[in-house]
């Protein structure tokens, strides 16, 4: 299959591609690196890139800047912000792409454990990501041509408790978060939220 | 206690409002009708309705305007719309009366069943439902002076079944969801979703 992996060089998403590439033909994708450059945020970004890719199998996305600040801190920028990054930006690489993508193709999303559970801090986060896995439930009713969405929810990965200081030892390390993106491209899955714990416990 | 409740005068509110006035003082809210007028939409028209009503205890919204509509169909300005409105509207009555609520006090939101029990047409309203209902989860764990905040999701109610032409004995009569309301507004709850039918079966 032809995989586009949006942030493809990313702490989640660089890992995600490389176990991709062992049986498909994956083409990394990022805001300011990659075989391509893109800008989830941006609706036509969005459309360049698909238009430059089609035809193609799957898009995994791996991106989706966000904002993490204690509740009284959070401004309406900082809303908008995650709301057009993290959440639309995915939202619409289904909605812009699902017109490109090859018949029984593939979306997979990024949402993350503070969905279900929350931490102070993650009001705004915690929204999307919920918003994220609720709108792929939904979508999943939709899609023609038997084009499936998932989304995938990690939890801390070690490298990103790293840099934000902390003790990376009680996160996951990021190599080992790619078996449920693998699963989202290669199975018949839709509609669902793939807990990465549940599939490195397999 | 002294409520405000926001869509005071609609098919959920209306009924909710009644039956917290058995034992508070309600003051009801709407875009166009009730006591005083706000549209959720606007920051500020909500800091406009809160500098007039505080001090107050507690803050019910059975408001919230959004787009069901089939996926192909949601616009860029659907899903704008849609998020303006009863996402953030929502959000918004809890970022921006978290300064003017009374200790103690509690904001009670709404999504709806369409959060975990998606249909076709139903994309941009999943993915704001569930948003809320995370937003809450998270926001709970950082509000300040023991001010609680829940989100209360109804089923499909049978006077909106009856206005989409559809049979409204499949929903459940909108005087019977005010139950769930009235919990979260008496009791120490926080941080929850509430059921409207787990509350009704009881």
């Amino acid at each position: 299959m032809k995989v586009i992996v949006i942030g493809g060089n990313g702490t989640i998403g660089g890992p995600v591609a490389e176990a991709l590439s062992a049986r498909h033909e994956v083409i990394r994708v990022g805001r300011t690196s990659g075989d391509h450059r893109a800008d989830i945020a941006s609706s036509d970004s969005i459309i360049r890139l698909f238009e430059a890719l089609a035809p193609f199998d799957a898009v995994v996305s791996a991106a989706g800047l966000a904002r993490f600040k204690p509740l009284e801190e959070l401004t309406d920028e900082d809303f908008a912000f995650t709301l057009a990054n993290k959440l639309m930006g995915q939202v619409n690489l289904v909605r812009l792409g699902a017109k490109y993508i090859g018949d029984g193709g593939s979306f997979t999303l990024t949402s993350g454990v503070l969905s279900t559970e929350p931490m102070p801090g993650s009001a705004a986060i915690s929204l999307v990501n919920a918003g994220l896995e609720a709108f792929a439930r939904a979508a999943a009713l939709e899609l023609p041509r038997g084009v499936r969405v998932n989304v995938v929810s990690p939890p801390w990965v070690s490298e990103t408790l790293e840099e934000m200081g902390q003790d990376g030892s009680k996160g996951m390390p990021a190599a080992e978060v790619a078996a449920a993106y693998v699963e989202s491209v290669e199975s018949r899955r839709t509609g669902e939220t793939l807990d990465v714990r549940a599939f490195r416990a397999r």
